[in-house]
């Protein structure tokens, strides 16, 4: 028995979404480094979705989910729980279609998340740390206000826009042998890995996640979606875990889930700064990580990478607080 | 009376330059940033020499000046005494033209910019912190080698590679009001402001240096140059004070001269990390901390801004020393 609802957007609509979002999001360049190419002995296309607007990937799936939504939905606004990249960029694309966007935050969130929430003229209400708290939360403002929820990634709108910047990587960079993908919950990989193998089928896709954070791998190696218990990594925007559609849609269309280390992590996010003069989040390095350590085997091919945000903690970097 | 060996590059030595070096430098990108356009009241167009080879413009004039250089003079190498930029540039141009370098630098420089200089392929030689030390360690190495000394910036055929960035900039951008240049030993605005002044004359230049090392701002008030006494700031590639040959081409060339404080570096060097999510060093944010503090008037103006290196040290970022 198969769940229609559950299917994963097609190539189609990923080239819908394109077209729907373009004035919304950068078309982010695709980067290069001879010093990082001779580390690797591979080469390594970078494409940038740190530069993009929101500092992240996330506005692509953000934009298209409220691209889609009728004006009387719109006139209650949006809804999401998030910490991170997808409640800013969220509130960004609610401002660009003049909605409303509420959006509910722990109170331990840094101060500075809470701020570029709000900068981008979202409602931001807090709620306790815990997942049934933000629940809870959620639910009640919904109650309140009629607001569409905007689920970060178990939403077919939200991984079709995120599969847009496989689009753009295909275009700029030819006979790649790999890409190689971030996973939290998965709706990044879910439509990058579903217009990669469509338009380029001699390309393999490869997700990484954090050791602490391992849900995917251990999904994949297992056949059965597990839970993230306790997950914890530097790479706050990957503890997240699949989703039953998310899950389904990398089985079907990804080669293989790796893990990496937080010092492998903290490695390569330093070399990209120090090496591209480019601001990676932790969650934005594990790709390189995957490829420096060895647990990807890269020697002589031709490697997408992406570099999904750049919103680093800029008062407390990694490496700094490790000596 | 005028001393000809002192004019500067013309505009066709600009061109020239810029066909020279062509397969050694990369045309860097211009980036804009709605956030700091807002904070700014103004149109700002940053071009990205941070994210040229060696991480800042240096290679330009490097390249130009060897490109020049007959086989025989190649054959004995370059030296140049540096501890920045200007090291590791040199390094790079001469190892693409299989010439040697030679390079003197200070026992106290740190030990990641004598990795740089090294990992280019340059002799490193090392010698006590003074400029006195330096120079004696610098005759010493060419009466022993013979290599040609190329000069960080009193040389024509380094003004004239660094001016090609202007070529660029304005080939990328319409209507410039401004172009807003870091000012060191003026090679830089040197070779950008001979460029602007005679493709787009009715855009203004203006340099900016650190309050701590102001001897180019006293020398274009007095009409006389000035010593650069004790010069001290964060912005540690604009220590240098100007030579007779580029006060000369400042006088004619450059609108004027401002100065920013080390707060003012600090926190625009900031903003460009967070809101770009591009690694600049001290130096290259002096021209936005002089738009942001209001030493220049910006508001409703389109400006240039040279962004030009990226070679901050990671370990020891000024905000988190501050705390």
């Amino acid at each position: 028995m198969t769940d229609a609802s559950l299917r994963g957007p097609r190539l189609d609509e990923i080239h819908a979404a394109a077209a729907r979002i373009e004035a919304y999001v950068h078309r982010t360049p695709v980067y290069t480094c001879r010093a990082l190419d001779e580390l690797a002995g591979a080469a390594l296309f970078f494409k940038c979705e740190n530069l993009q607007k929101c500092g992240s990937f996330k506005i692509r799936g953000a934009s298209n989910a409220i691209a889609q939504m009728d004006s009387r939905a719109l006139e209650h606004g949006v809804a999401t729980h998030s910490s991170g990249n997808h409640g800013a960029a969220l509130a960004l694309a609610a401002r660009n279609f003049g909605a409303k966007a509420y959006v509910v935050m722990p109170e331990t969130a840094p101060s500075i998340k809470k701020r570029a929430v709000a900068g981008y003229g979202a409602e931001v209400s807090f709620c306790g740390p815990s997942l049934s708290s933000r629940e809870e939360s959620l639910a009640a403002l919904v109650a309140r206000t009629g607001a569409s929820v905007v689920h970060p990634y178990d939403d077919d709108r939200i991984i079709a826009g995120q599969g847009t910047l496989a689009l753009e990587l295909l275009e700029a960079v030819r006979d790649l042998d790999l890409v190689v993908v971030p996973v939290g919950g998965g709706g990044l990989i879910s439509g990058v890995s579903t217009a990669v193998t469509a338009l380029s089928p001699t390309t393999r896709v490869i997700g990484v996640e954090p050791e602490g954070a391992d849900d995917a791998r251990r999904s994949i190696e297992s056949g059965r979606r597990q839970a993230a218990s306790a997950p914890n990594s530097i790479a706050d925007g990957l503890l997240a875990e699949l989703s039953e559609r998310t899950f389904r849609i990398i089985r079907n269309h990804v080669d293989r889930m790796v893990a990496v280390s937080e010092a492998e992590i903290i490695t390569a996010m330093r070399l990209i700064w120090e090496r591209m003069k480019l601001i990676a989040e932790p969650s934005a390095a594990v790709a390189l990580a995957a490829i420096l350590s060895g647990a990807i085997g890269a020697r002589g091919t031709r490697i997408g990478i992406v570099l999904s945000g750049g919103n680093a903690d800029l008062d407390a970097l990694p490496w700094t607080a490790q000596r």
